[in-house]
């Protein structure tokens, strides 16, 4: 590793046999990082930028009309927002696209039920008795071929949490329940949607089905539907007709689109930021994620406009469908994580537009950087945001990368509220307070910034060569 | 006026030439409707009525299937709750129905709107520029011809207010707005939903079409959708094809359903308290207005328990059709308003479930049941509702029988939320609150009781004879 080698000699004529020098934090970087954190709170670039996205391009499935459209307006978008280079990238993958759907119990009880078909559903009509679930592990239980002819229905309730926490036993009924469905012999699957809300706005998702089993209609209910289906069914027997007309449809190749200041003397090592540019279809997509895309965008626009620029290159990445399997995230990794040396950190902002409360990186050698993260830390302290050393993830698209050994940072953001929109028509601009978003651009500034500034690196090894080494 | 008569010659015994004694409340009627209030405040009937209609029944817009099986309901849900008496009456009306509808920006900002057809509104696609007003006042004030060929977009926000005053400019824009637009030259017509909630749920309600013009499609937007749309027009020129199936279809024959706590001295006088049986389409129709049923059938189910019955009938109408045009009001009062002798007093509770705050009552001869109506609001007090001698006014479905000099009662709702979910999707069984829809039935069962056992009467009295006389 050429960069580590190098950093080991130049300490080697100061000390021999040390351990590399720590990495750290120039005090005029922790002073300009001061005032542009201070200037990013009054900005609404981040602002301009979900509103634009959401209003001009709208919903924005992967593979879509919109989709495309969302590529052109991210190259406009950074282009005006003074980034110094803009490019494409391609990303392949498989389009799926929902078309109609429609529920309803049939019977003495005839009524509409508020569905929406999960990502990767087959499409098709499905009229058969409902057996319910309380959770997935009960689904589980069911004997095998109990379903026969029937359609499954767990009605598990996510529990709101500012960590999002409740997304973990939520999501896996989305992504596991299905399977579990059919391998006991359902002939379709509703689910309560992997939400905290009460509206009817049935929350969407992808789904996967397990290898070697033929995929039925699935879908999720409102989570009124899915209080109103319990209901019903504790009456006795209920039937219900599920209508999906969805599907895969051949191949479509999107984008990441990429902007980058230039850094002054590393300029090809890069601090990487980001969110992704595709949505659901269901709702503009703003929380998930023009939110990401806004905040990250403004943090390398207020950045780029210093006079002296940072060390390194800031690089912000609007990910393509990151909703249908990370994609974007996975095709930035195949192209970049080999070269791990280049990779200074990331972050990818992707769990809406709540304040970020606490912060943290990671890597598979951690301990050299221990102290510029506390150094970076304490430059957030001001915007509220709690130094967490033993917590954290990567993003969602930089998960590819981090698997390789890349180093990521942690913005927490309160996502409270995040499932009460996330994946449903719910989630348009009203949703976001303009403050909370500032106060996320003023954190990925501050971060990306100091990042790019330090002496030293953040960790990033090859994970195959082993941490440190 | 018979009843008058007798009073009058009664009084005459005892003084000569004085007024009519006014109405008052006996002491040991005031004892029991103390006990009532506990009772009800302790009970769940109100709400397992309501839990009943909206999940058993559901949507039930008049003249739907649902309609029927409601009115089927409604009868058994009376006797199951021993009432002395259950029967229905017919109401006759037009039959309209929303089959699909769909909306979208066209051109370059290309996304779907979420939108509902206004009921009442014909069926057919429209495609055409939209011409933004922020108010009816706005449209008004346009140049006669200036909207040919164009959708009118009336873009008002309508305020949340506990009193529902918003209703007012919100609700005009719905009733008036279309006939305006038409006169303006307009081939469609869209408005900002009267509502005051931010979910992609349109709120529907009924609108008229002035003699002489011909009707165009029309609908509402969501809050948020109305937001997009008034950004995008914002951009410059926007196009939209809204694309409507629904429209009138032939009459149908609803009912009425009544049951009846016969009274123990003066059956044939009534109490009369009600809601209404329909809903829209959209939503299960809980707070609009399986609420007033619920609350209404178990303020007479408790009295009806009482070992001795109030000295008047106390009768609970489930109204028809009130969303398409009072229907169930009209027809009652048809039928019961040219005898006001036997009308005690009448309310209506069609405002939702939320706590009920202020009570009063009118009638074309209020002064000789003021102190009366002051003893009930003593009663009603430890609920928290206060005496608000100079307002109110009848519920809709009262309103044609008050028109013709029946006295009514005021036991107003808190309405902060109920615009919210009013005539939506969302208007669902999990936003009552079993608490406030308890004191509900309490203040109903309290009032009802206590107007049927008063010494002398509220001033029904035929308008054309004037008041008092």
């Amino acid at each position: 590793m050429r960069r580590l080698s190098l950093l080991v000699l130049a300490l080697a004529a100061h000390t021999a046999f040390a351990a590399p020098a720590p990495t750290r934090i120039p005090d005029d970087a922790l002073r300009t990082a001061a005032v542009l954190r201070e200037q990013a709170l009054a900005d609404d670039t981040g602002w301009k930028v979900v509103e634009s996205l959401t209003t001009e391009i709208g919903p924005r499935i992967a593979g879509s009309e919109a989709d495309a459209r969302a590529v052109a307006w991210a190259q406009a978008k950074f282009r005006e927002l003074g980034f110094d280079r803009v490019w494409t990238e391609p990303v392949s993958f498989p389009k799926w696209e929902r078309r109609s759907e429609k529920a309803e119990v049939l019977g003495t009880h005839a009524q509409p039920l508020a569905i929406t078909a999960l990502g990767g559903s087959p499409g098709g009509t499905v009229e058969a008795e409902v057996v319910r679930f309380a959770d997935l592990a009960a689904l589980q239980a069911a004997p095998a071929g109990s379903l026969a002819g029937k359609i499954a229905f767990v009605d598990y309730q996510m529990i709101a949490a500012r960590d999002g926490r409740g997304y973990g036993p939520g999501g896996a009924v989305r992504s596991r329940g299905p399977s579990e469905a059919i391998r006991k012999g359902a002939i379709g699957f509703v689910m309560r949607s992997a939400g905290t809300d009460s509206h009817r706005v049935p929350h969407t998702g992808i789904t996967r089905y397990d290898e070697g089993l033929t995929p039925v209609p699935s879908a999720a209910l409102s989570v009124p539907d899915a209080n109103q289906l319990a209901r019903l069914v504790a009456r006795g027997p209920v039937r219900i007709r599920l209508a999906l007309d969805c599907g895969w449809d051949g191949e479509y190749t999107s984008h990441n689109v990429i902007g980058e200041i230039t850094g002054r003397s590393l300029p090809k090592e890069v601090v990487v930021i980001g969110g992704h540019l595709d949505s659901w279809d269901l709702g503009t997509g703003a929380v998930d994620d023009a939110a990401g895309v806004g905040i990250t965008m403004a943090a390398g626009h207020l950045i780029g406009k210093l006079k002296r620029a940072p060390k390194r290159s800031i690089r912000v990445v609007a990910f393509a469908n990151e909703e249908q399997g990370l994609y974007g995230g996975r095709a930035y990794a195949d192209k970049y994580g080999d070269d791990l040396k280049l990779h200074q950190i990331a972050a990818e902002s992707d769990f809406g537009a709540g304040r970020i409360y606490a912060f943290n990186t990671g890597s598979p050698a951690p301990e050299g950087s221990r102290e510029a993260t506390r150094q970076i830390a304490g430059a957030l302290a001001p915007l509220g945001i709690e130094y967490a050393p033993t917590q954290g993830g990567p993003g969602p698209d930089i998960g590819p990368i981090a698997a390789k050994g890349g180093a990521w940072a942690w913005l927490a953001q309160d996502g409270s509220d995040y499932f009460d929109l996330h994946h449903t028509a719910d989630d348009t601009l009203d949703k976001i307070d303009p403050q909370a978003l500032a106060q996320n651009v003023a954190a990925y500034t501050v971060f990306a910034y100091l990042a790019a500034e330090a002496e030293g690196d953040f960790g990033s090894r090859p994970k195959e060569a082993g941490a440190g080494k």
